[in-house]
């Protein structure tokens, strides 16, 4: 859809272009997850963005299952706000001098992430249901459930030890 | 901080860099919001935006007052994630031809705002307790208390009628 066209004239092509925003970001986290496990020094911590990153090329999948499902050609558009997310998290990662900070610095990027994530599925969620797609609706929940364990779990990491090592 | 200058040392330098940073957020997020105000259709969508505009003018006096709390010079940095996120929300608002729906892309660009600043009050707050400052954790929770609390008006209003409306 081209700036300023107004393409969007109904829920539906809301929910459409909303889609096509989330898959090309989750196609950017597929990338950046590799990165960010390689800068990061606590073992736990380089484990969980791998283990995310298997998920995040599952979640990939399953909106290339979605776009099926409603009879759409698959296709991404740029999406502005996970590539500033992303940009602000190399360039602070770029200024970190100390690696115990940086694991510091690394979570908190994650979760910025997952938290636009977050809130992008539970909308996808919400249209699909206004639009009589409760399959479709059903299907990206699971999605949503998975980012959430996921914010969780770098909460929990970042204020059992990762957090205490950084201020230490 | 520059880039790539490896200005952050400790995690002290990674919350004043976040503070920085939330501070820039803040500020482009009370320029913005007086312009989803005028573009909001719904009564009630168009006064919780003003509502939350004079909230988040409060939060950019209690992030000077944790600057002088921290005997530190009030100062922002460029925030790449947040001029993302309200890049996209002028872009997809643009793109959007119907005025319900237009409701329905307001709020959910308004929830990656909230979202993303969750995610930073959250680690600030954290972040302070480990450096020993209950105090400006303290502080900054009533911000963080807000901004949940406006994410969680925003998902009720959508729920309760915008959505019904925009797939009316």
């Amino acid at each position: 859809m081209g700036l300023f066209t107004k393409d969007i004239k109904s829920m539906n092509d809301l929910f459409v272009h909303q889609l096509q925003d989330i898959y090309y970001a989750e196609q950017q986290l597929a990338k950046a997850l590799p990165k960010m496990a390689a800068k990061a020094t606590d073992e736990k911590l380089k484990q969980d963005f791998l283990f995310h990153l298997d998920e995040t090329k599952a979640h990939v999948k399953r909106l290339e299952q979605v776009f099926q499902m409603q009879g759409l050609e698959v296709k991404a558009v740029d999406c502005p706000a996970i590539d500033g997310i992303i940009a602000e998290a190399n360039e602070t990662a770029g200024e970190v001098a100390d690696k115990a900070v940086l694991d510091a610095a690394l979570i908190n990027a994650a979760q910025a992430a997952e938290h636009y994530e977050i809130v992008r599925y539970g909308s996808l969620i919400s249209w699909a249901r206004q639009l009589g797609r409760s399959d479709v609706a059903t299907f990206l929940q699971k999605t949503l459930d998975e980012e959430k364990l996921e914010d969780r779990r770098l909460t929990t990491l970042a204020e059992g030890r990762i957090n205490l090592r950084a201020a230490g």
